[in-house]
């Protein structure tokens, strides 16, 4: 029993998303948990999902969920907004390891955060179209008023490189927050991996009275308290590995990765979509 | 040899892209060759091509044209500027059929319209960074100076619905064209499927002296003389048939499709991103 608990301390905590934006959360589970290794798998040759059926979300954060079983991991986070939202159990259903989403951390710490006041949600189509975080607020509090924005041009806009002042990145904003500007929330959930890069432009036209909410922080104080409660947190001296896979080519991600992670990512190997295809048939009929 | 051909007229041609733009090059060749059928395969469960790697975008076109080569058409047109830059001779090496692509039409027909002028290109990222346009018009004449510009925000914001005089879409579109407003080309090429929905505001921002250069009309022209040489061409009084597939939900797919074609489509189908790597591999190994 001892030893069965060492084993599974020692298994990698796995992360997937859509592309690179995961990395924003991957970043904070680091912070979290420095003894941990981490396997992140980014589909980039799929990337986005958020403009996607939930049919073809579903299908596709199950294969990815599929490929990451294969190395065993205590935890699997689903990074990806829009897989939360429409895949969550689906993939729990299929997981023999716990499945952590970013939508439920996130409307429970915006709940905290935000008391009566309004609670304001940016995401992608297909988030937005779920209703995940209105459903997700309203099951522990259903007086709290929600507003939901669709923002699909700013996946793009990130993954653009532009700079946050620059006048497409406001005019776009603008848009976009323009109906959240009239509720005044006290929380603005950025419901998207990618979101927080544009976090000092929505702070900016938002003002001081909302706070942004990043999800990241909230999902790596839900995997940490897990694996505490569990006693599988692994502590040790020197920082975890990390293991990067990508679906488009590795020098894509990492030239890219940077951006989203804050520091290079030396081990990136490139996986085949067919290979992930493979990986889901295995898992369903298994 | 005269059954032969007779069979070889009766087959469809087949058309894919990355995802419904192509729609905009299907809408053209009906209207150009209303007796033949047509085969659609629209990727989109991985669109967009554009913003991936040149060795990913070959994987899926490889695998888009082994798809369509289930139903012996006569041509197979790669509607996709993406993959018409990145991947043409690879699908050539690899399709029975003959293979035209939407870069070569649209350079000599450029050239033709612009004489000596300066040539202006805007595309997806990969279709830039490829130079395939500038690489054809100098094949052609050495002489002509061509202007080109990555227009990543313009495929999501067509797919967003958003009007011609939408804000929005006047801040992107006035941030894209201003180094081709300064050299005033006498043609602009459209490089990608999307674009031809927008034409009306790059008009308005190019001004009357550039002529928009659709490549769709091109495309139908060549496709068109190629059948007629080899007396391949479908004359019937009917109208022929469309049958199309999407790699993302049928209904997603026919839902969107309207903007794209003009009119309804009745006959989608789903096919499977595995599916279609599996016809990859079957062609690979053939």
């Amino acid at each position: 029993m001892a030893a069965q608990a060492e084993t599974a301390a020692a298994s990698p905590i796995g992360v997937f998303d859509s592309g690179l934006g995961g990395l924003t959360v991957l970043r904070r589970l680091r912070q979290h948990l420095p003894g941990e290794d981490f396997i992140y798998l980014g589909d980039s040759a799929r990337v986005p999902y958020g403009t996607k059926s939930p049919e073809t979300v579903r299908r596709f954060a199950l294969e990815d969920v599929a490929f990451l079983s294969r190395f065993a991991p205590k935890v699997v986070v689903v990074a990806c907004n829009t897989a939360s939202a429409v895949a969550l159990p689906e993939l729990r259903a299929r997981s023999a390891a716990k499945v952590v989403g970013v939508v439920r951390p996130a409307a429970e710490q915006a709940v905290r955060i935000a008391g009566a006041g309004p609670i304001g949600v940016i995401g992608t189509e297909a988030t937005i179209a779920s209703d995940a975080h209105r459903k997700a607020v309203a099951a522990i509090d259903g007086r709290i008023e929600v507003i939901t924005v669709a923002a699909p041009l700013l996946v793009p806009i990130v993954e653009e490189g532009r700079p946050q002042d620059d006048p497409v990145v406001l005019s776009v904003l603008s848009d976009y927050l323009r109906p959240l500007q009239r509720c005044r929330p006290t929380v603005l959930v950025l419901g998207c991996t990618h979101y927080p890069l544009l976090a000092r432009a929505v702070g900016k036209l938002m003002g001081p009275e909302t706070h942004l909410l990043d999800p990241a922080e909230a999902v790596a104080e839900v995997v940490e308290q897990h694996l505490r409660q569990r006693g599988l947190l692994r502590q040790r001296r020197h920082e975890g590995a990390l293991r990067c896979f990508s679906t488009d080519t590795a020098e894509r991600f990492a030239g890219l990765a940077r951006r989203f992670l804050g520091h290079e990512v030396d081990d990136v190997q490139w996986v085949g979509t067919d290979e992930l295809t493979g990986a889901g048939r295995e898992a369903v009929e298994a």
